[in-house]
């Protein structure tokens, strides 16, 4: 995406500036948080009792009979086994067996619960043992995140000398709002390095999120080894915004991400942009350009200049062989085939490639996502729709929009209506909101404004039945916040902006409706700040969080 | 070096804790200084006039005839041109040609100045242009990271949007007190790839540090690939302190560090750690061990324990592969031979050792640097010792030393003495100031406390001359600030070691002693905090430095 110019927003602006006047004088102190987890449990209660102790005799344990569950118990120990001094054991026991001094996973029996009952949990700690009963082993997972949080920040060091870890007293019954729980990195526009994109990785897992979209192709650089089509690699993966740089990864760095996140429950969504931001691919393959010239590499920032030729079947023989490539090595269900931002086609051929592209992806045993573009097509049931334009005011209220932007919203309403109607659904990312590339504050040094600024609470307190008003919750897939890397040039720049927004996204796309809270948020949040510190994130020190040091 | 058990300093840890009381109590408040520049330069004069401005017609220039010049100049260019929108050009210029809107780089003429003639530069900043003269290409590399520090903090990110970069008028002449002014890392205890290796040279170069010790072998671990002794890295890479992990540079890799290093005036110091802290070596070749065997890895903590059998001829051919190999590919005329903490050694074994070992360098061209128990020998000219045990007492008045304690010193005293005879030279390394593995106060989870506390005040303020008294000033090479690695397990945890205090170190080697002022300084340091927010750096909000945030 690139800059769109209708969203100032001062208004947000002032209010968090007067806000955090308010409070810094002490005028409404909030009360102080039971707990810093996030997301925030659908339910919690933390009691008032000795706490779990890890110790040298300490296990952790899996019913025998409980497929998966080894491997959640084993990441458990690992992370555990780095600061005490005798890494817990793992072992099967035997269902209902009699234990004490154990974490015991289990999954649960009868009917599942939670609106996606395989990754719902159940944890209960008490001085004798830490109870985890899991829909599946996604919930095993999630409970052990949640474990981890309840752990003190120095669990999350890997070699400190051997420190004491307790985990409180809670009791929790917990399962996500929504199915899609993601974060988008482009890694076009400046190359990220395939170890930080497992940094990343990390950092998401820590809060739940389950969809990582790797923007893999734009005007700037290609970034994906596709066998049969070695120029892509060869010229488009050699340039970056700014010139210097590029990179891509082969197809086993692509693999090792994907089995990586795999083993952190997040699917990898490979995005190739098409038929716009493919200045890369022009430059690479004469034959995808109308005038069978090739193009020269870009650099720069601009968008909407760049088309494949959506009138010739080399372009579809490419864009087979694109696909077919990255299917193979995909397992998630979902390719993102872009669509954003065309300005050198007419509606009808638009819509035209766009319906060839959904055959294609089809013919491979995937589901396209597109950007809310992609709309303008007669979609099929299963496909997704990534909104991302600032459009709709909130409350839904048109009369306060210009006439451009009620005219543009009125269609993309229109659009939305129909592919609703054949079973589309939607992943919400409105630019407005959780862009995490738009500044915090007009003074921040990296990052665009094109969507106003979108300080921490900016992404955190809205929801999508009021930014998105008429869609039913039943055709909204989830949640993903964008990370476009214009300004961005290394790992601690996409951490900077990306903390301390993106958990904020994670509950959000998490946590029941009803449990937004601003006041609450911000102090669990600050609760994050020493973990943070431990794991080396690079935040930003938002004045509107109340940090401790 | 392992612990260490004889230095509590509980008055330094009192003494630092009243004066942070009466500081943030206001009862002295320091002046403000001129400028923030860590180390501080010999002279400077900050200017009341117009800055300079880098716009798009600014060029980078060096006098034809100057060797090298275009290598500084470029990595100028490079820093600036990621920040402003045109990246400075960088072209030769006739000599004495008129100039303007430049940065010029030239070399002095003449006899050379300062200690180190070569490192020495002079620098003149006015709205019309910044002159920089070198007595070296070392010396304009200086400069050119006296220019660094004066730019805005933003100027350090690699892709942020366009920014105008101002440099203020001042004028310096500057050269460093100390030819070595050095780093060490462990990355034997934990491993750091290699990457990790250069983001840490990338670090110390912003401070004029220019030594990188490498400690490459050490009991939990074999780092660096030797040709012809492909057991080292199978078996003796394999481990690290607490089981997981492991690693080592392949030739290749070790060949980039140090051209990496050299293309920032850093020389890589590798260090084989004899005749103890050898296991891994022992773990990989049984004809190192005197009954044959090879022993087992190890993955704990504890030293003394190892040495390679110094009765065996294999010893020394094993010592004689590693050393060629080592010198083949370490342009730097210092191979660091280690020699510490041996407890299975008689004297005389030891002696004859150091002897040989001494030799074994000495063939393949190169000088050593061993730990100061290796003064126990007859050291050849050239040699340098590294005096680490924190023996001697501030001021030098052994009567307050315990009776053991004075004995040690007593010992070292006279080996010292004999050394500087015979024509060795010292680097100053004392564990009770700038072992950085040492924690800041005593609830820092990350590191040691056995030579006591090191709080960002301990690491700057004190003297060579005050620690080693006696030591005539012309046989100190210069100081080095080891970061020992048992606790700290990933590039985060090195740089929260590191920093705030290893620029501390800096200014000890490089600026002249009447310039230490710790009130001066503490402001100084808190001006490079954003600096280090902006490059990422993990470091530590020590309750001693007025941080602006």
């Amino acid at each position: 995406m690139g800059r769109w110019a209708w969203w100032p927003r001062p208004c947000t602006v002032c209010a968090a500036l007067i806000l955090q006047l308010l409070y810094s004088a002490g005028c409404r102190p909030a009360p102080a948080p039971s707990h810093t987890l996030i997301p925030v449990p659908a339910t919690i209660e933390v009691i008032d009792a000795a706490p779990f102790v890890f110790n040298d005799s300490t296990r952790i344990v899996y019913d025998a009979d409980s497929p998966g569950a080894e491997h959640v118990a084993r990441f458990l120990s690992d992370l555990i086994g780095n600061t005490v001094e005798t890494m817990p054991t793992v072992e099967p026991v035997a269902a209902g067996a009699p234990l004490t001094n154990v974490v015991h996973m289990r999954y649960s029996v009868g009917p599942q619960q939670g609106n996606d009952a395989g990754e719902g949990y159940r944890l209960r700690v008490t001085a004798e043992q830490i109870e985890l009963e899991g829909d599946g082993v996604a919930g095993l997972f999630y409970g052990a995140a949640t474990i981890r949080q309840l752990l003190p920040a120095l669990v999350e060091y890997t070699a400190a000398y051997p420190n004491p870890l307790a985990v409180p007293a809670v009791s929790i019954s917990d399962s996500p709002r929504f199915e899609w729980r993601g974060a988008m990195l482009d890694v076009s526009r400046h190359f990220l390095p395939a170890g930080d994109v497992k940094r990343f990785i990390d950092l998401m897992a820590i809060y739940k999120l389950n969809r990582l979209h790797l923007h893999l192709a734009d005007d700037q650089g290609w970034r994906i080894e596709i066998p049969g089509r070695p120029l892509l690699t060869e010229i488009g993966s050699s340039t970056q915004v700014g010139g210097k740089g590029g990179g891509y990864y082969s197809t086993d760095q692509y693999r090792d991400i994907v089995q990586y996140a795999a083993d952190r429950f997040i699917t990898i969504v490979p995005e190739i942009d098409l038929p716009g931001h493919t200045n890369a691919a022009l430059a690479s393959y004469a034959e995808l350009n109308c005038d069978n010239r090739a193009r020269s590499t870009y650099t720069g920032t601009s968008v909407g200049f760049s088309s494949v030729c959506v009138e010739r079947e080399e372009t579809y023989e490419f864009i087979d062989d694109v696909i077919r490539e990255l299917a193979a090595m995909t397992p998630g269900r979902y390719i993102h085939v872009g669509g954003d931002e065309v300005e050198t086609l007419t509606e009808e051929q638009y819509v035209m490639f766009v319906d060839r592209v959904e055959e294609i992806v089809a013919r491979h045993d995937k589901l396209i996502v597109g950007w809310d573009e992609v709309a303008a097509a007669d979609l099929s049931s299963g496909s997704r729709v990534q909104l991302w334009r600032p459009l709709w005011p909130a409350g839904g209220d048109t009369a306060t929009l210009d006439s451009a932007r009620a005219a543009a919203a009125s269609v993309l309403r229109q659009r939305v209506d129909r592919a609703v109607a054949n079973g589309v659904s939607f992943i919400v990312s409105p630019a407005d909101r959780i862009y995490l590339d738009m500044k915090y504050t007009p003074t921040t040094t990296l990052g665009l404004t094109w969507a106003g600024v979108n300080d921490v609470r900016d992404a955190y307190e809205w929801d999508i039945s009021d930014v998105f008003s008429g869609i039913p919750e039943s055709a909204i897939a989830g949640v993903e916040a964008p990370l476009w890397s214009e300004s961005l040039g290394s790992i601690h720049d996409f951490e900077y902006m990306a903390f301390p927004r993106l958990p904020g996204v994670a509950e959000l796309g998490w946590s029941p409706a009803d449990t937004r809270d601003w006041q609450d948020y911000r102090q669990r949040l600050a609760g994050h700040e020493l973990r943070w510190k431990v794991m080396g994130v690079n935040y930003h020190r938002s004045r509107l969080v109340p940090w401790s040091d």
